[in-house]
């Protein structure tokens, strides 16, 4: 008789972000006449940037006929797109990342839940809390986190790295040593980031302590001030020590159109076996590319008109994040992010636990957010808000929080 | 200090068409002037359909507009899409599958690699040998496949099926009862199929030992005889022992799109648990779904236009299978396949060794094939050719088989 995969049965009920969608579901269907103001899953709702339009017009031409039709895609994504990735986001930043150090993929989900299956069982992860949820539930799927502490809220065999008002929601690193360790800047969920100097002490800790560091840098696009670093490769050493993922999604607004990628330096080797191999083979055994018109699309985010584009539909988000930070604040809220990310962390009045401010929040605003214990148990008792809704919707959305 | 899966290190060197590329990548550098043909890696060569491309553009359209504009896609996939499959390929033949046992992704290729991680890790992994390299390597990149032996070329944790001549390549249920069965019909390498009276003994089998057969259905659309099941829910029972993957890359010619399905019968369990249920955690835990644009492709497949000229397009390859099989034949090959199938599996001509065999047709023809030792021991002194070149090109390849 087979057997399943025990390890899912240890995963809370359902994905946090299926939950909301559950509930948001089911009191539309309850109330169909209340206007829902969506600032929950980091979705955006800008249309497409023309320069991606054309690319993708015109790859879907390409695509119709003979000559110019594209069958599988190479491995690690064609050259054109990884090329305009190495240039854009490593070379002008100073970082010595190259073509073949680079795999792109179908986005930052898939490759954020599927890095953690090149590495062995017996390594201890890490996760900030709060903490995307993927990080931690990919390695619940995996066996590696040990066994559900229902009275404590956490898994025993994982090192929990709180991020809180006290340490300005920087993680330190823990005594206990992982050897996996995510990080995510700026960070989902909080909207906080680190600087420079900041990350300069994970990189040196990983690097003594022969730790991995699986980086999430999908909100890079959203950072304003100077000293907060773009890709972990800013900082010294990194090579040695850290694998980047990064997005099309919220820098693009790809979220349905998919496309992300990996790098993964040849320095990060273990014992002399190359990190970076095992995930080309990962790759290339079971994935088969990001769809031609979608690298096509990628390649025309780098593009000057995409650049330019993109760059205005970025500050159209962070102009909404700024919104609802002032908005917040005005009204006595603390508040957190929202100044080089598009999440915005506030912490509930009067008490309330997160998801007590969930339905509250539904009910009598018709806004949807996030539950901030969703992300871990240091997040209850914060909520988290999108600045990915439209202009509109987001004044509208603030304005029903100041009758509440 | 970080550990790796040590798993990664007992795969053969690299995966099969990877290799494949390399090896014809340095032949073409050292003779550039030489005009390869392709018929090795099962990648089609016709454009997009005119149905499809439509689709294409107008979701493009779609997706650059405020209005109109799709950010993530539901979990399991479009409930267009997700209705079009059920009805086109299910309720259509007499399959009882409904919508939500049906899983869209971004092809059959992930679903394949990826299906294996919901099942528990002391499962017994049965192959057919020859056998398309995904479904072992997936399993022993998760461990379930023991250790290699050298001298056998063979795992000790791994029941192979043997699909000989004797017993015309179609499977056999072995005496040691495996837990997961993987079997793909029509079938790639080898071209051949497997009746609905053959394939209900499987089923009966499945159910009466408990175990699961993955059955890999991404050819049914090349099936010409009647007697062929086009998938394994036309048995008897199937609910209770099958998950099924598809693709749209041989029916549609998605190869470079990326569109698959799984189908996972709520009926499906373990002591109680629902295996549908574990896959929908993992696709919305580790996948974000298939593109919006792409999945309005998927739709456009089952349109009455998209029907017709994709009808088109199979024949197209199946003419060129029929071209291949015959030319081989005339030549006094011993040729299988390219009846219900765009495979042709050719015994190699003077006992030559199936590598042997790529670098003479390589080197004195031109012609890229596939290694039959590549697929599995029973593999060796066979061949694979496919039917997906153009016309001209399949007409020209065989002209030179016959000048060799």
């Amino acid at each position: 008789m087979f057997t399943i995969n025990e390890n899912y049965l240890k995963l809370p009920g359902s994905y946090l972000f299926s939950t909301i969608g559950k509930k948001v579901a089911e009191y539309q269907a309850a109330n169909p006449e209340k206007p829902i103001i969506r600032l929950g899953i980091g979705d955006v709702t800008q249309p497409l940037a023309p320069a991606i339009v054309e690319a993708l017009h015109k790859a879907v031409d390409e695509m119709g006929k003979a000559e110019s039709f594209h069958g599988y895609a190479p491995d690690l994504g064609y050259d054109f797109l990884r090329h305009a990735i190495a240039e854009n986001d490593y070379k002008a930043r100073g970082c010595d990342i190259s073509e073949d150090e680079i795999f792109v993929s179908d986005g930052a989900k898939s490759d954020s839940g599927n890095i953690q299956e090149i590495f062995g069982m017996d390594n201890r992860v890490a996760v900030c809390d709060p903490v995307y949820p993927v990080y931690l539930d990919s390695n619940v799927m995996a066996g590696r986190t040990g066994v559900y502490r229902e009275d404590k809220g956490c898994f025993d065999g994982v090192i929990y790295i709180p991020c809180t008002e006290e340490n300005h929601f920087v993680p330190e690193p823990p005594k206990e040593v992982p050897d996996l360790i995510y990080l995510c800047f700026p960070n989902n969920p909080t909207g906080t980031t680190i600087t420079k100097e900041q990350l300069q002490v994970w990189v040196d800790y990983a690097n003594k302590n022969g730790s991995v560091i699986i980086y999430d840098a999908a909100y890079e696009a959203y950072i304003t001030e100077e000293h907060v670093p773009h890709s972990i490769y800013e900082c010294e050493g990194a090579r040695t020590c850290a694998i980047e993922i990064r997005s099309f999604s919220k820098n693009a607004g790809f979220t349905g159109v998919r496309l992300g990628f990996t790098v993964v330096p040849k320095d990060l080797k273990c014992n002399g076996t190359s990190v970076r191999d095992l995930w080309a083979r990962r790759h290339g055994t079971k994935f088969n590319g990001a769809p031609y018109i979608v690298q096509r699309a990628g390649e025309a985010v780098y593009s000057e008109e995409g650049k330019k584009q993109l760059k205005e539909q970025v500050a159209y988000y962070q102009r909404n994040a700024r919104v609802i930070y002032d908005a917040l604040k005005d009204l006595g809220y603390t508040v957190y992010g929202g100044v080089n990310a598009p999440y915005i962390w506030l912490k509930t009045p009067d008490h309330m636990g997160s998801w007590e401010f969930f339905d509250y929040l539904l009910d009598k605003g018709n806004i949807v957010g996030t539950p901030g214990c969703g992300f871990g148990n240091c997040g209850e008792g914060y909520f988290r808000l999108t600045a990915f809704g439209s202009y509109e919707n987001t004044l509208e959305a603030m304005e029903r929080i100041k009758k509440l």
